[in-house]
Parts: structure tokens; sequence; C-alpha cells
């Protein structure tokens, strides 16, 4: 099957991206991991404007549900592992073996939680190694859980973990946070939060389920543990691009250069929108406008394509 | 009074500045004439993510209702008509005699409705001229109305039209209309409207009232006359920015030329966003994207200026 333009990425640029694409005509498939985005871990989102106070979960079914209404041509739950140049096409393999070809490609995969890189982590995810808290923290109901990060999503996410947990432990590798003052101000005042700083983890340890987590002190170069049940990893993201193996731009921190005019990308055909991108503000309202742009820039380059 | 930001529009891009200038804490003042944008023109929106079928005046009260709910710092129904550089900062004065003073300005007056600039026009505002068929139609129940323009605005405010008036005539200038061929198709089949091609507007007649239109055949130089009621002028808009007076570079249709990356405009100090920009492609998302990232690119302008 040739679609006119195959669009990766379910989140806020994603879906726009769809929306536009089917109401030019365009044979349009969307594959989408999920229909979530970085947002739908946001509690409050009080900067989408004319929905003060959505949650962000709240926020992308109404946008997944707008695309639904609108086409069928959606590949959801599979993941794109590979995307290939052809002549005039672009090859599309997903991690659930399918090839699918576009003329034009449109990359709206965001970004993805950074991992820690230490033993147990990839293998008790789900068993109480988390990346998100707003998805996971209320099955951490008295329980001990610690955190790893020292910006604001981490200590965010140790206050939202206070509401639930009985105690949390903020590991961070920094001599100091990182985070607003504001925050370190929340964190100070809660009982149930402790800070750890200059903290390296090591291992996330358990049979089964996480039991506890090792790490190393900077300073004493002693190796503790601390029993805990739950691991919420915060140190940040990166964007989503390893399936495109060198097929585009990127600059030092991995994103898709783009051209902010078009969204169009160094590669012919190839065009980026959302965080995923180089543009200077991650910002679910930004990224959906670069998603309406990428669609009607693809959408000009295909009629020249067929002219 | 010194603001930090003077967000100048109330559619979708100064609105969203707005929020977004507001959180960020600057000190922010927003000058509407009204709350509408080009949008509110339309019956049902399709492309809002999130929103399907949405009508424009309802998308846009919720998005004011969002604005207002965070700050008051808010000059509504009046009009800037001059904006000064200063020093350090931007002068700006409205119609109704006010002074105001901004580090920095953000600029999202859209666009204008086209004047035909003919006599009565301007005298008949209200009284039957009108720019706006979906605010203007229902008026109309049962009377002759006369649509000028052959693009796809006005043959769409035809068809509206019909739905009220008991004839609608189409004067068009032109040789052939130049509206979406599916449009031309609806209008043949709708019997209550009347095309008549080549027509110059000379006049719009009427005591108090509109009464008839004037204009001259292109073929014959004959000038002729029909009486109708109401007069819907659709002949295009033009970016808002004559208050401006050449303070910031524009292209030749007079669009404000922007960095695509951060909506800087050739002045330094002055931002700029949605369709009163240079930005290829008029959109509702696309304007409130915009109008975020001037804003977040006005307050890095501004931190760097208090460095």
């Amino acid at each position: 099957m040739l679609y006119d333009l195959v669009i990766i990425g379910g989140g806020p640029a994603g879906i726009t991206a769809g929306i536009y694409a089917v109401r030019k005509k365009l044979k349009t498939l969307v594959i989408a991991k999920d229909f979530f985005g970085q947002i739908a871990k946001t509690r409050q989102v009080d900067n989408w404007p004319g929905d003060l106070g959505i949650s962000g979960i709240d926020l992308m079914k109404k946008m997944e549900s707008h695309l639904k209404s609108l086409t069928s041509e959606i590949l959801a739950g599979d993941k794109v592992v590979n995307v290939e140049k052809r002549k005039n096409s672009f090859l599309i393999k997903t991690q659930a073996g399918q090839e699918l070809e576009g003329k034009a490609v449109l990359v709206a995969t965001g970004r993805t939680e950074k991992k820690l890189g230490v033993p147990g982590e990839q293998e008790l995810v789900g068993r109480g190694v988390s990346y998100c808290t707003i998805c996971d923290a209320p099955f951490f109901q008295d329980k001990r859980v610690a955190v790893i990060g020292g910006g604001n999503s981490a200590l965010g996410a140790a206050l939202d973990l206070a509401k639930y947990a009985s105690e949390v432990f903020i590991l961070f590798k920094g001599q100091t946070m990182v985070a607003d003052e504001c925050l370190q101000g929340l964190i100070k005042v809660q009982p149930k939060i402790k800070v750890f700083l200059q903290k390296n983890i090591i291992a996330i340890d358990g049979q089964g389920k996480v039991e506890s987590v090792s790490y190393q002190d900077n300073v004493s170069g002693n190796e503790e543990q601390i029993a805990v049940e739950g691991v919420f990893i915060n140190i940040g993201t990166v964007p989503t691009v390893d399936f495109l193996a060198g097929l585009v731009r990127q600059n030092e921190g991995g994103e898709i250069e783009i051209n902010p005019k078009n969204n169009a990308t160094s590669q012919e055909g190839i065009f980026a929108a959302g965080d995923v991108t180089d543009s200077s503000w991650k910002q679910f309202v930004i990224a959906a406008g670069e998603g309406a742009k990428a669609a009607l820039a693809a959408y000009n380059y295909l009629n020249k394509l067929e002219n």
C-alpha cells in the first residue's frame, strides 16, 4: 500500500498533522505507539488555550477522538523501527513486522524518557520502575519510593508521590538541585520527602519486583542501599529518532533540524514537527501548530511531485 | 504605566500569547478591539484539534474566558492607532486617547476585510453593508442581498445568505469565478443565487440604510443598478498593520516579516504572530502556536534587557 503521507507519532503534533492531512484528502496513515505525548503526564494543563485546567490525559483523549472521527487509517500500538529511502518514496518498517510505503513522511515522535542504564532497570519496568509519575503514583499508597533526578520534573514527581507514598527519597548525582526555587521550597516543607545529593545510582535490585536501589556516594565513595518498592526515573528526555538512522540532519542534542518556515528536514520528503525537532520551546500548542504546518508543507510537496 | 509586554490583538495568536506571557509573570497588557479573529466568521471549525465541529464564535469565547481567568489587564474595545519607538520602550496610542508604554510589543492584529472604497460604503456599514456574513445573515430574512466578490469567501457567504434571503446576487468584477469548483457547483444548483460577472461596483446607495448597488458593466460600459437591502463585501483581507507606520519590515502584501524561529521582527523588541505575519498558512492552530512562541521569545528578550 502506497500512502501519500505516513505520519509517525500520536502526540499533539502527529494528531494535528493527521487532521490537516486527512482534510486535505491526502491518503494518510498515522502510526502511533500510543496517543499520549509528554503532555499526558501533566495533571493539569493551563496553557492549551480554551481549556483551562484540563488534564493532560483528557486533552489527549479529545484529540485522539477528533482524529479517529475523521479517519480509520491509523496503525496504533505499533512502533516504527526503520525508515529507508527508496527512489520516489520511503519504506517504513514497524516492530510488529509491517512494511508501509509513503511518498512523504512526517516525523512527530516527540521525546522519550532517558534511561539510567543500570542493571535491573529494564527488567523491572512496570514492576516498580516507572518513567511516568502521574500514571503510576497511585499504585504506591503507603509505600517507600525513590525518585531519581534533581530537575523540575523530578521534584514535581516527588511532590506528586508524597500524596500517596509513606516516604519519598530523592536521589540526585549533583551537588545541588537544578529545579526552580519555588519547587525546592515546596520539597523542604513536605516531611515525607528526603533529599540525598551526590548519589550515583548503581543498580535497581529485586526479584520480580523492585526491592531496593543501590548507589555510590560521590564524596565518600561508599556503596549504599535503600529499601524501596518503587523507583521513578526523571532524568530528562531525548528526541525519539533512532529509527531514522541518520536520514535527516540532527543537532547536538539529537533533535531533528527543521526549516522553521515549513518544517522541512534536510531530507526531501521528510517533514518533522513537535518536540522531536530543534524548535526552541517544547510546548503543546506550539507542537500542534507545527503539526499543521508540516502537514500543509507535505501537501504542497506532494502536489509538486505530481506535476 | 510601563508594561513588560503589550500584546495588540484578541484573536487566537494574541490570546495564546497573553496566556503564556501572564503565566511567565510578565507584566502584560492585552489590547483587543474585540475577541474574534477571522475564525469567528466560521460557522463550524473542524481543524482545531480536540473540538471537532465547534463554531468559530464558541471557540473564541472559550479562549477569551481562559485569558480573562488569568488576568484582568485587558484593554478591550479600543484600538491601537500608533506605535512609537522610544529609547528603551515603545509608546502605544489608542483611538480612545490612551497612552501606554511597553518594553516589548507583540503584534497579533490579524487581517482586516478589504474595503471596496466606493461612495456609500463607509456610511452604510451596519445599515445594510456588512463584512461578516455569519454575524449578519440572519437579519436579511426574505430580503434581497448582494454579495461582492468571486472567491471562496464570497461564494460561501452567498450560500449562507441563501438560507435567509429571498434572492442573492453575486457581483464580481472578473470574467470567471475564482472559487473552488465544489463551491461553484453548489452555487449553480441554488435557485436563489444569481451570478453577475464583469461588474465593477460604483456605489452603494440609500438614505440611512442600503437601498441599492450601482455598478458598471465591464463589457458594455453601461451603468446599472440593482435594488437590495444588504451588501456583503467579500473581496479579501489585508494585514492590520497601519498603526505600525513602517516600524517593522513588511513583505509586498504588507505582512510583517518574521524570523520563523522566534517570531522576532526587523525591529528589536517587537514580535509578531498569527495572520498579520508572512507565515505561509493562515490557520487558527498555527496562529495559536505562533502566539506562544512569540510570547516566550519576548520573555527571553526581556530577561536579556534586565541583565
